[in-house]
């Protein structure tokens, strides 16, 4: 009877951990795409592509079917194998990533949606460039913060949340530019708004991906480290990897 | 033997039921917070008083640490009671509904920053006249959803759902007013713009008070609503009540 528990016990156990990683899979796979409609939404609206911005709007629908499959497969999870300590924190750092890059999706919807209203219209190139470039860094932001989660590396995931800060000092930029050409030609300023509403997506997409990173801080430290300053997450991220580099 | 487990299993059980009531009623006491926070940033807005918006925004950390020890809260219930099916469901609405709260609390504390700006500036009374509904439509909104929560009412919540679309087409008319603003005089694009980034946050609150609601439906009717029209939501709600009319 002992033996068989204890065989019963480890099966389970592999089973619980083949679980744990088709989850963590499925949730990567969630973040390839979320990264894809944020580059072609930018795309779209830097291009004036009114065929991809609306192809980006009508695809947002795989993301929230993702979001609903992985978290269902979280409660599940939950249910039958109980996880304690760190599973039961990787679980939940998981339905809170999900929730994030569900979110992400819909800003990437907005700004496929901004990119069809806008393909006609003119564009002043100098603006265009700063929103590509900052678009650029932000979808850097969520692929680091994804790579960051799927590594379990602080370190990585504290370098996301220092990333935000120049984005949003980017975009600060962009938005002065877009009211400088507002103030100039008042004719522009229903279009311009249209503009200024997918920088500020952009810029949401960006604080998402730092939400996503400060999960990883908390799962590898067991500490919540949402609400910190930088200052107070770089001490945090260092107690998490002490005591690896200790050994 | 079997008398004495009894015992102990409905002890624990108790004892589970004190503390999901004690992570429901912080819930219900962060939502208060919450929702004196919009009421005071949007106060602020249309007063012009710059201490008050000062107070909201400084006051937002209390928010933030409702939400860690709500959060803490729950990950201990699911590591210690293990729930199962409904229990197990509350313990992660609460989860979700506590993120929403948050970012609620977020979206007031910009408000409240808003008013420090605009505290010395000219401002359009029809403009402000119709922010101040709006505030207070998307704060009952708040209110509902908290309501529905407490009273795991599902037709509350999905009324919530439905007076989303109307704050939306409020909060378009706001949008639509101020555009006019900055187009009959340019001078005023920019603090017009602080009052448009004010009003998208109120659009967002709304959104938020909506997930909220959507969490009840499902807490009640075991199914994911979210991503549904609101037809869709309306027979998941007749689902979800049937079974109690029908007794």
């Amino acid at each position: 009877m002992e033996h068989e528990k204890t065989q019963i016990e480890r099966h389970t156990s592999k089973q619980f951990d083949v679980e744990l990683e088709d989850v963590r899979e499925q949730v990567l796979t969630m973040g390839g795409l979320v990264e894809q409609q944020i580059a072609n939404g930018v795309k779209a609206l830097i291009d004036g592509d009114s065929a991809l911005g609306e192809d980006v709007a009508r695809s947002d629908y795989k993301i929230n079917t993702m979001e609903v499959a992985i978290d269902e497969a979280c409660t599940k999870i939950l249910a039958r194998r109980q996880p304690q300590a760190g599973d039961l924190r990787l679980v939940l750092a998981i339905a809170k990533t999900i929730t994030d890059l569900e979110r992400i999706g819909d800003e990437a919807e907005k700004i496929g949606r901004m990119a069809v209203h806008l393909a006609g219209k003119d564009r002043p190139p100098s603006a265009f460039r700063q929103i590509s470039q900052l678009g650029g860094h932000v979808r850097q932001m969520v692929r680091d913060s994804l790579d960051a989660f799927a590594r379990m590396d602080t370190e990585a995931a504290l370098a996301v949340a220092q990333h935000d800060a120049e984005v949003d000092r980017e975009y600060e930029g962009v938005m002065r530019q877009c009211i400088t050409f507002m103030m100039e030609d008042p004719r522009t300023i229903k279009h311009m708004l249209d503009v200024m509403w997918s920088v500020k997506a952009l810029e949401r997409i960006g604080d998402h991906a730092t939400n996503i990173s400060e999960y990883v801080v908390y799962l590898v430290g067991g500490r919540d480290v949402r609400h910190l300053s930088i200052e107070e997450l770089e001490k945090e991220a260092a107690r998490a990897i002490s005591p690896r580099t200790g050994q």
